[in-house]
């Protein structure tokens, strides 16, 4: 089967691999009928260091299922399934407690271990606790929000669950990219009076007046911080979504800040410290995230999605091919996409 | 009056100043009858560089209304008084949401611009929104245990409430010193199962057993961090209290928290930055605290005080008079006291 493999920074290549095939009784094997490029893929495109082996990318996918294993108990071939970016076995405490990304004996598709989704198939560990099956046909026109509950959706409303979004709380999205549109989505669907974003792409600024940010702060640095303040009567938010990653986003989250408040950050951290005294801790700032449990936020967010109360599909602004990844990779690293869906 | 003043690291001074006076007519003057020295103090003990004009120290007391201003509402001569050691005007945004640590107009006792409270008399601004009146006489017996109530025992309070105590949850407190101790009440108090004490002092350890700690954890860092994961079937604690500050001390608390769990930090932070990336993001671990709203934990912690229900007054070893202030900060420093009270 055609597959997407990285090799280096800015080397990622489709190649003939061995067709995805049950290894463990609890797999399933899913013929992927869309994937998609995360923005967290885009660290390793800027970084991957050259001598490895080649990594088999992609975390994020909708499916059809063609096997299930001896275990297998709830799924069955040809449900259409939502492939959340980590695995979990449903059953372990954390799982029990919604938190699927520390699942006991989950781990995280598209790493060393479990191969990844930009292909035409996927391994599926653990298929009972992992995949969420859908009533729906395989091309159903909400396919491409559904495909955003596989990751972008639930981590935005990760971001804003962690960072105490609520009904008439103020809140910021650092960042433009697909999570962080997602993140004014889950912003406004949690109520939020105001929702400023943070971001410099006119494309997305502009999606993401029609998701519902209220205001849009183009600056970076103290000018950021300084703008808030100014739109938010002099406190700063309630809530800031974190949606970068980076040193920088970091420090204009927690400048951001009203005092009390919560910054959710879910961008993978490209940094190795938050800054622990002024203003964090003088203003009672809380800093929470990590990898968001979206397996959980599907059932959450499904029935909006499923009524068309929320559109996060519009993310996805170039759909293409299996052979055409690499040059996915080099649009959304650009900037020339916002969020490319893969359709093998 | 006599008060204290602090010159330099190690270098503590009883001194006639002049005597407390109101200046605002929002002001009270509170003859203190008790005060005590605070963990916080030792960090200007240990490192306050020569050269200043000294620092009035103190931060903490009860005390009895001697004079109020033109503008004084709820509070009259001879009402026996809590002081907390923020002042606050109660009537601002932040007030209303009881952070009363970032009111709009206060601040902290103790600090070049209110002087402190280990002396005779203390002016407190804002007097109607800083001081809670007490219907009982200035020499009751729970009066310890009031007197922690601005501070010690409202901080270690916090400390639980940002780590998400609960009923059943495993919690850990880091620091065997006051505000651990009352960490441990508080936790206990909030229904935590497990509570786990890392301190090594055997005085202090007695008393947090007493307090309702469950085990002791006396080795340092990585052995800690070994040692509560043992003692937690591998997945460490719910609920971390970090009330040291030290880099150590947070390591150490976000190493032994849960995946998904809380640290409330309340030790002022004498480290730069946090550990951003593992396991703290990973493990979707979140990192609060500040200085505690000790005003709006009065109202919720003295109930159980007045009726015997929490006794945190024990931390008290040693009474002291005024003159003797500098030994107490020797003492304290050396671990020879829990926590010393002071009366004036």
């Amino acid at each position: 089967m055609r597959a997407t493999v990285m090799y280096q920074a800015g080397d990622v290549r489709i190649e003939n691999v061995p067709d995805a095939a049950l290894v463990d009784p609890t797999d399933a094997i899913v013929r992927v009928t869309r994937a998609c490029i995360c923005g967290s893929d885009l660290w390793p495109y800027k970084l991957m260091q050259p001598g490895g082996n080649g990594q088999r990318m992609g975390h994020e996918a909708i499916g059809v299922v063609e096997a299930v294993g001896a275990e297998v108990r709830t799924l069955k071939r040809g449900d259409v399934v939502v492939m959340p970016f980590a695995y979990s076995d449903g059953t372990c405490a954390f799982c029990h407690e919604e938190l699927q990304t520390a699942c006991i004996h989950g781990g995280f598709f598209g790493t060393g271990e479990v191969a990844g989704a930009q292909a035409e198939a996927v391994r599926v560990p653990l298929a009972d606790g992992t995949l969420f099956a859908l009533s729906l046909g395989e091309d159903d026109t909400l396919m491409p929000s559904l495909l955003t509950l596989s990751d972008v959706m639930g981590t935005g409303h990760h971001a804003a669950v962690v960072a105490r979004v609520g009904r008439g709380r103020k809140a910021a999205v650092i960042g433009d990219g697909a999570v962080g549109l997602c993140g004014v989505i889950a912003a406004k669907r949690l109520g939020a009076e105001q929702i400023i974003l943070l971001g410099r792409h006119p494309d997305r600024i502009a999606l993401a007046r029609q998701f519902g940010a209220t205001d849009v702060v183009s600056e970076r640095g103290e000018e950021a911080i300084e703008r808030v303040h100014e739109l938010t009567g002099g406190f700063g938010v309630h809530s800031v979504l974190e949606c970068v990653g980076t040193d920088q986003a970091m420090l204009t989250a927690i400048g951001i800040a009203r005092a009390g408040g919560a910054v959710g950050r879910v961008g993978v951290p490209h940094y190795e410290a938050t800054p622990a005294s002024q203003p964090a801790f003088y203003h009672n700032i809380s800093v929470g995230g990590g990898p968001a449990p979206v397996r959980a936020y599907i059932e959450q967010l499904l029935p909006d999605v499923m009524e068309g109360r929320i559109d996060p599909g519009r993310v996805f602004d170039r759909v293409i091919g299996i052979e055409e990844v690499p040059d996915g990779y080099r649009a959304m690293n650009e900037r020339e996409a916002i969020k490319v869906m893969v359709k093998p």
